[in-house]
């Protein structure tokens, strides 16, 4: 690890047309990167590679790609629109901050991917997270419930739009599914049978209905179990530490 | 396109120590190498490789990759665990078969973000909707809403289980956030400040919670809007055909 500060560092790089390195200009060029490549293709090689360097001048700025990953998430988050206090009730614009959050996911392919599987860490990230509290807060909710909210509805839209990027980068795939639904014996599969055009009905208007399932949800949250450690019964628990249980599997 | 009948499909390989090819073989092997080398290093190619053959031989059983995907998950959801009618109230019952849902796609590395990216097509996908949709409608929900109902909490389920996936993958990220979080000044972030041990609690015992909440939700939802086309306004929409979309941003 590094320890120097960072107003020490000066690139020594001496051709004066590209930019000297800096978090920013590497940010920049992995979100670039991701934008075009996707996620999986993403590593700090590359990215130095794209700056004409190699990976052992960017650990200068980034401890490794998990902490680039990071920050790449929270300057996208900078996009999230975010009302002004006289702009309708809490609820509206509650809703108006998540329909902000899943265009800026869905408008960088990638990002809703990186959303999923990164924490945002930076200003960004928590200038969204003291809004989402503030209108929880204010919508009456009780505020532990809120805490655990903010994840719920933030990781709910970043599904919707990994599940619609997905579908942009594959082309149709309702089609297949369609057919599968519409081709379900009624005998074997009575209910889809009977419900198999609101299965598939809705399009980009299910969004709106499901932000209100999801607030009406949390309005009617029970309250936070009170163990809050890896006390609850194993049908519903998922390992707390995974890294623990991967080692324990090798 | 190959319109050929599969039974008239006869292997010609002739070394009888390796299975000859079927579909099944082929998911098989997909489904081991998603869980050895992840989603994105699935290839129609790669799988031919492990099998000792060329892609072509493949796409006698397997249209393309998107077609496999399908195949992949929907063979994987033939674990998940069914409660009998008699195990407790419906929504006992919903919330055991969500948790198994969940397991399932978080033991198996890659399936949960398969599951956010491709939608089954097969009799266990069937058999996983047409029973939620009977726990939901003993439970008095609406039959429109109970349709909808499905694809947002099979949605959520996956986005937990992709998120802890990722988690297992990368190790610790969670430390980052935490001494983020802590370190957020209180004039700056007070919401964020109060609650900064419960933003961070509650480990595994957050999905119960978590399904309970959509749960409420759900029995709280409003009914479906009447235009279940692109009428809603622009803030909360998503294209609804991302495809067409791609091709006019060209």
């Amino acid at each position: 690890m590094f320890t120097q500060e960072p107003r020490q560092i000066v690139s020594r790089r001496d051709r004066p047309a590209k930019p000297p390195l800096s978090r920013d200009v590497i940010v920049t060029t992995a979100l670039d990167l991701l934008t075009r490549n996707g996620l999986s293709a993403l590593s700090l090689r590359k990215v130095a590679t794209a700056l004409d360097t190699g990976p052992a001048s960017l650990y200068v700025y980034v401890a490794n790609l998990a902490e680039l990953h990071a920050l790449m998430l929270d300057r996208a988050l900078g996009a999230v629109a975010l009302p002004a206090a006289g702009e309708g009730g809490w609820r509206e614009r509650l809703t108006a901050v998540l329909a902000s959050y899943l265009r800026v996911l869905y408008d960088g392919p990638g990002l809703a991917q990186l959303a999923l599987s990164t924490i945002a860490v930076g200003p960004h990230a928590l200038r969204l997270i003291e809004t989402l509290l503030d209108l929880l807060l204010e919508g009456g909710i009780d505020p532990p419930v809120a805490a655990w909210a903010v994840d719920l509805l933030t990781l709910h839209v970043a599904a919707v739009a990994a599940e619609q990027d997905a579908r942009r980068a594959q082309g149709d795939t309702l089609g297949a599914v369609a057919r599968a639904i519409a081709a379900a014996p009624a005998a074997d599969y009575p209910h889809i049978h009977v419900l198999r055009e609101e299965l598939l009905s809705g399009g980009s208007a299910r969004f709106g209905w499901v932000v209100d399932v999801l607030i009406n949800g949390v309005l009617h949250a029970p309250a936070l179990p009170r163990a809050t450690t890896d006390a609850c019964p194993p049908a519903v628990s998922i390992p707390q530490d995974p890294a623990a249980q991967r080692e324990s599997d090798r």
